[in-house]
């Protein structure tokens, strides 16, 4: 069963906006040094359906190619189309990496149970590599795609093993520990950072998260001592680290804001770059920001 | 100026969910002797989304290779990165086809104006090419993006002759007059074919619209004939015809219900098949849109 802390890892952009991959690398080493899990790129806080297919595959092997073990690496692979989809989730697994997040198809909205469960199917069946692990993708406030109990019962069945988890990024507890009731051996990984604790402490198995990117230490410990009474400080005092850095990367548009709060971090202002259509945070808040970061504790590196 | 009646093409595929090409280009030969102005294909009712670059590559090359002009194509190119959607663009351009509708990005949501406005220059100037024709589209509902009138000034003042043109499928007229008063020589075409008419009395261009899969002499009719008194009866039997197949086609999920209704057209029951995430119609609606369809004048042949 996938469990633990992964990383959302957000992916540095060059001036002409082509992917940092040195850059990308050393981020993704440091927060396995930092204590995460593994690294699940190419997400929502990484920009992925902001890069080419090409593109994505390129940063995946960079990530490999720096030396991490590919049962490390979780990269997102479900794109609006189905072949697409299909050629990403098979270049991962020809790269030795068998587990992926996988959106469902998310152009049209308002989309049968019947229609995403055909997608998910036709994608698994396609892909026909019974070493494929796949973590569904619930995030409806920006795919627009909400997937169902329902529609979880039928993938969990007809694929048995193969899809054995939920990223869920509402940021609704109640939704999480149904489905760890629900569906025993499933492994429910909560999308928003405070809602590890309580998770874990139902009987989920982690996190994937944009926060990770800066507090992936307090995330291992809060992980390691959710259920433990004798690391209950420990936890609470990570706990409000975390909820520290995620509202202040709140303040503004969030990928941006965690962009430029890594790019503090690293001492490397690049950082702060986004694909279109995300914009970077301008002078002022980010000035804002920096001031802010230091106040609860962030670091800031070569300013 | 671009004007007229263009037809958002919907794309037969086989029972293997491949582009049935030899159907396809068949259909837009057919429309076009039907009387529309041009080919609108891969947009939201040719389902471009749920083909991969390649495949959509094919299908455009399929429709000019069966001798439809390239000043008749005006295909979609926009998907939801940057390095696609000019790399589309390109292949549109070098197929001699420079006339485009361009979705904005559309995966992350509530994205600033800043952004749109970066993703859409970014990829013209990526594009390089003086031919090209931007056809904006607004397509909220299913897209999550709205385009705004600031958006689109700031696009048309930093790409004179290059944005030329918007599909609008909110259907709202205020809307899309709006545009036409503030924006001279604006190509505005309207997403829902009951506005054609308004529209074009209100100095609109013309439509690109699903129903035209099945009623586009109604609608070369109504176009023809929107400012001139002496053709006001041909034009209300017209849109009267066109408003009863637009009811029709709203009768159950209308990309799979307008499938069904060409496949009526043309006899080939193969055309009701979808990708998923759209799902076909069920046996008893299909037999149901048939006695309608029926009813209201449609052709229902070879059942």
């Amino acid at each position: 069963m996938i469990s633990g802390v992964y990383c959302a890892a957000a992916t540095p952009v060059r001036a002409d906006l082509s992917p940092d991959l040195p850059a990308f690398t050393a981020h993704c080493h440091w927060l396995l040094e930092e204590g995460c899990t593994g690294i699940a790129l190419l997400g929502t806080t990484g920009e992925a359906n902001s890069f080419s297919s090409a593109e994505r595959k390129t940063i995946l092997e960079a990530a490999l190619n720096s030396g991490i073990a590919g049962e490390r690496l979780m990269p997102g692979t479900g794109v609006a189309n189905i072949p697409e989809t299909v050629d990403l989730t098979r270049h991962a697994l020809a790269s030795g990496v068998s587990r992926v997040v996988m959106l469902p198809p998310f152009y049209y909205k308002g989309v049968s149970d019947e229609g995403l469960f055909a997608a998910y199917a036709r994608s698994i069946e396609a892909i026909g590599d019974n070493r494929l692990r796949v973590v569904l993708y619930h995030i409806p406030q920006v795919s627009g795609i909400a997937l169902s109990h329902d529609l979880i019962e039928r993938l969990v069945t007809a694929f048995p093993g193969i899809v054995v988890g939920i990223k869920d990024s509402a940021g609704q507890l109640d939704n999480m520990t149904a489905m760890v009731a629900r569906f025993p051996g499933f492994a429910v990984l909560a999308g928003a950072d405070p809602l590890l604790l309580p998770l874990v402490q139902a009987g989920g198995a982690g996190s994937i998260t944009a926060t990770s990117n800066l507090v992936a230490r307090d995330l291992a410990t809060v992980f390691r001592g959710a259920t433990d009474p004798t690391q209950a400080e420990a936890v609470e005092q990570a706990q409000a680290r975390i909820n520290a850095f995620r509202t202040l990367s709140n303040s503004y548009v969030q990928i941006p804001t965690i962009k430029a709060m890594v790019g503090f971090q690293h001492g490397n202002p690049g950082w702060d770059r986004t694909r279109p259509p995300l914009v970077a945070l301008t002078a002022a808040e980010r000035a804002d920001l920096k001031t802010r970061l230091a106040a609860i504790g962030g670091t800031v590196r070569g300013e």
